[in-house]
């Protein structure tokens, strides 16, 4: 007798930064198994894009919030402005996040330095404020945060960065103390080397240096951390997946990649 | 297109702990995927049992070892003792493992220490180099060690316990460093309150302390964790999962159980 | 012969926060050794009240900056601001911060995370990134930033401090790489519960509410913390303390009190 | 006025490997404070001398105990066995332990695993019980276990050592849990790279290999981890020290060492 799975068709799915990488991956896994789908990410002609691929491909309803995440008060209007039949949220995956740069500590950008805290940390946890005040009220709900094995181990050229991938992992887990008398359960997701536009977003355009990050390994794909996610999504509703942790299978740490494809 | 996994249809599966709770649910889904099991635990009937199961209703192949994992001679002797058609491990679940008693520092009995040291960390290390040996020499397989939150979070009462299971989680992380230029996977599975024969034996025999430990919350099951051990397992070549930490979704840490179920 | 300590005879020592608690201690244990001082809060009279009382008490000279640590530009304009002969700061303490409230993940108030994010972690790291600067073109410093238990262990009611000092934690540790080439320490200071104006400021005035978070206990002082930053400081230039973290004797985590005053 | 700290005169402070490196340090800087030392080690005659050195230059009474800490008939007969003026420990310093090869984990030799995992957990667990058991009737002690950054820290060639020492530190957690009602403090000290015998045991006599460890940086020595646990066993009986996390200046991790010094 198979595994009882938690089926997720007509529930809705709220995912930050879906307008790429993980958070668009899961959008179109969330979408198979049949999930209503709210797409939030700057880029409006891309979400628009993906929803229109959700919608022929796996006849599921998506909608679109096209909002810069660091403005705060889009993010406090966005659950009362959404439709009525997308208002209820059962999951939210708070993947949008990024790095910019590798500056050692002395050469840290404050305006990247804010760009980070204000999008990986202070509007992940006004966002979650939001869209838990309801899951309360519904005693039940799931949060799956992105965050990062770079929460766990600390890298030169990283230090804003694992800070707050730090925050996200700190505010995870307490946040599961908050919860623990009801029917929410809180996943953090904690990639390693993952090729999507993260690098090309760090690493600002200069696409070599971007590309240099996955030099012969097989890094792990965008695809491969929304099937986490929906991994977690979709376990009995008793299980509460509290971390997962991955790497490429040539990576032990942020730093330590073991280039095997190169030497040959 | 539906995400692509890694089929374990033949793949050699050694399982230490297999009569019962995590490891025996682990060995019934891998052989529902059709892979051959080496069941290993000291309760030979059990071990019987349950290879007659697995054959019958899932038309795999099986081979058991009764031994105590205490007995490093046997352990040593494991893998040459092997029917040549079980010798070239694919996965290795190091499962067994127990805590005793829940004293403080100043009443642990020496004897439940030297027991929960071992098992927990000496013969799994023993066995691991034994099966890793032939991994590396094929440059192939996974290591997937049975830790628990008992090695993040440490509670009074557990002293030695989460001790060896720190150790667990450790020693995992480094080897994925010493393996890191192959294409071994190394994981660590790390569950919250799990409702097996561990309280039982814990509390040694002692069933209503046993029972007690759950009381109230809807505990994971032993099919939770082997459906995670399975998830690690079935990914594509290319992805390592590290680590899976989950709880009980009515619980927030190993003392931090919201008995939900005994308010009503 | 007696274990060799650094003199900070006429080092300078910039600390933020100074006004209170750890920071206005810290800043006489390091008058007490011979260093200069520049201390750094909003409240301006009182770092001029401690300013008279290092100058006279122990003949020390000592400079102070009354700002907003939350006001970047004052925080960037700090170090080049300051009189020649303070500019070179050879120990920086990052200790201004703040907890506020108690809420739970779904009635985190906005503006208290607002609050929390800028002064525990941006103004930090910009703060760090000004000194920094200076400390690599000397080849020498000191980098002390208060951190807390509440980095590592994450409890209800804490979920954005935890992740500001999970940052905090994570930031210096990444910072250690980034200067490892040089003559610069990092250090994190970890306290468990210290009695000062913390649990006023967290409850917002509520005395009672503060006051009751250290009933029963004998809490850590300011001074037991400011012992530590200067026993780090003081340490041969070649031990760098990475991190020191630190309970009441009648603590064993952030929630777990023996309230054993109480009970007699 | 001058921070208060405690006066250990005539305490009892009880050291395991007392006859080099960090053990040997620290029971020369208790008997400059006028601590009475049990010096525990398997080569008597270092203790011997050591014992004549404490008693001339520091005038302290000073017991030895020459035993193999593997032998757990003799670690249980250590306290019952005491002198009566030594039998009242008040700090059990666990020092005694060491790591054996570098060989990654598909190499580990079985008798090197049994060796770590004896004398740097097994021992220690069954001295602290024995010297607890006193402590917790006496309601007063200290217990302070040396550790190391590789409990936190995992690297190749490690496995089992970095597993011995994460036990370490999970264990004092989880004691500090156990006796938090009490006036027993409970202390971890994980070092960086000290230059003890440490690495000449660890490469079995090859002094090149472990001179090389230590190569273009200036390690850390036995005074310096001495200096730390002096340290924590001199502050105020309220004030526990959690843990002492240290490196050498030019460390950022067991790996990650900057070698300056060979550089020029
Ligand atoms: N890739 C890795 O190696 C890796 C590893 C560990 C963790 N992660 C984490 O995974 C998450 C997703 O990253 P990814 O790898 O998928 O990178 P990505 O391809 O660059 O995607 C980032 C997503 O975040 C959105 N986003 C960024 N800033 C935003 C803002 N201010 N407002 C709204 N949306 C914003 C982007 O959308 P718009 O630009 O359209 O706004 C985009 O959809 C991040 O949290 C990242 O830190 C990545
Ligand atoms: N249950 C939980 O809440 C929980 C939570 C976190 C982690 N874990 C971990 O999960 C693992 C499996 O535990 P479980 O919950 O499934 O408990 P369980 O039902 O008691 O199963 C333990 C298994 O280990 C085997 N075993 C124990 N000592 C052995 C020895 N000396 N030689 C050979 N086999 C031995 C037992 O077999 P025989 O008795 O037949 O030898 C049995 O098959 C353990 O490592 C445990 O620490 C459990
Ligand atoms: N007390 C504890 O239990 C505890 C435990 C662990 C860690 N900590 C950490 O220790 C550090 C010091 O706290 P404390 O216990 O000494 O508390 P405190 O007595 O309240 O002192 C806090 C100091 O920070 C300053 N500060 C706060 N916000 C500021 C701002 N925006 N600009 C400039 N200065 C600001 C305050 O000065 P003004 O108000 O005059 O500006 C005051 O001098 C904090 O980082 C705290 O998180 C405290
Ligand atoms: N050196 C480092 O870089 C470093 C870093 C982090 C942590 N540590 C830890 O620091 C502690 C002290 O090491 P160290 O650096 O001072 O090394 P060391 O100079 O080799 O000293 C080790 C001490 O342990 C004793 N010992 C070892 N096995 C013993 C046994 N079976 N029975 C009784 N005593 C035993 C030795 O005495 P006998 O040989 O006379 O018995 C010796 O006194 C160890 O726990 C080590 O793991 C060291």
């Amino acid at each position: 007798m198979p595994y009882r799975t938690l089926a997720l068709k007509d529930k809705i799915v709220l995912i930050t930064g879906a307008s790429s990488g993980i958070g668009r991956a899961a959008a179109q896994q969330f979408a198979e198994v049949g999930a209503k789908l709210i797409l939030v990410a700057r880029r409006d002609e891309r979400l628009q894009a993906l929803k229109r691929e959700l919608e022929e491909e796996h006849k599921v309803e998506a909608h679109t919030v096209a909002i810069d995440l660091q403005d705060l008060q889009k993010v406090s209007a966005l659950v009362p402005e959404l439709p009525d039949s997308f208002r209820d949220v059962d999951v939210l995956v708070n993947n949008a996040g990024l790095a910019l740069g590798k500056a050692p500590v002395h050469k840290n950008d404050i305006s990247d330095v804010a760009t980070m805290l204000d999008t990986n940390c202070k509007s992940l946890v006004l966002l979650t404020q939001k869209v838990s005040e309801g899951m309360v009220k519904r005693n039940g709900g799931h949060i799956i945060n992105v965050s990062s094995i770079a929460a766990h181990e600390h890298y030169a050229g990283g230090s804003v960065y694992c800070g707050t991938k730090a925050f996200v992992s700190a505010f995870t887990n307490a946040m599961r103390h908050d919860l623990v008398g009801t029917n929410i359960r809180v996943t953090a997701i904690s990639p390693g080397a993952v090729q999507t536009e993260f690098s090309n977003v760090r690493f600002k355009g200069n696409d070599q240096a971007a590309h240099s990050v996955y030099a012969g390994i097989i890094p792990l794909t965008a695809d491969d951390i929304a099937d986490q996610i929906v991994y977690a999504a979709t376990r009995p509703s008793h299980v509460q997946v509290g971390e997962i942790i991955s790497y490429a299978t040539y990576q032990a740490s942020p730093t330590n990649m073991a280039r095997v494809l190169l030497q040959k």
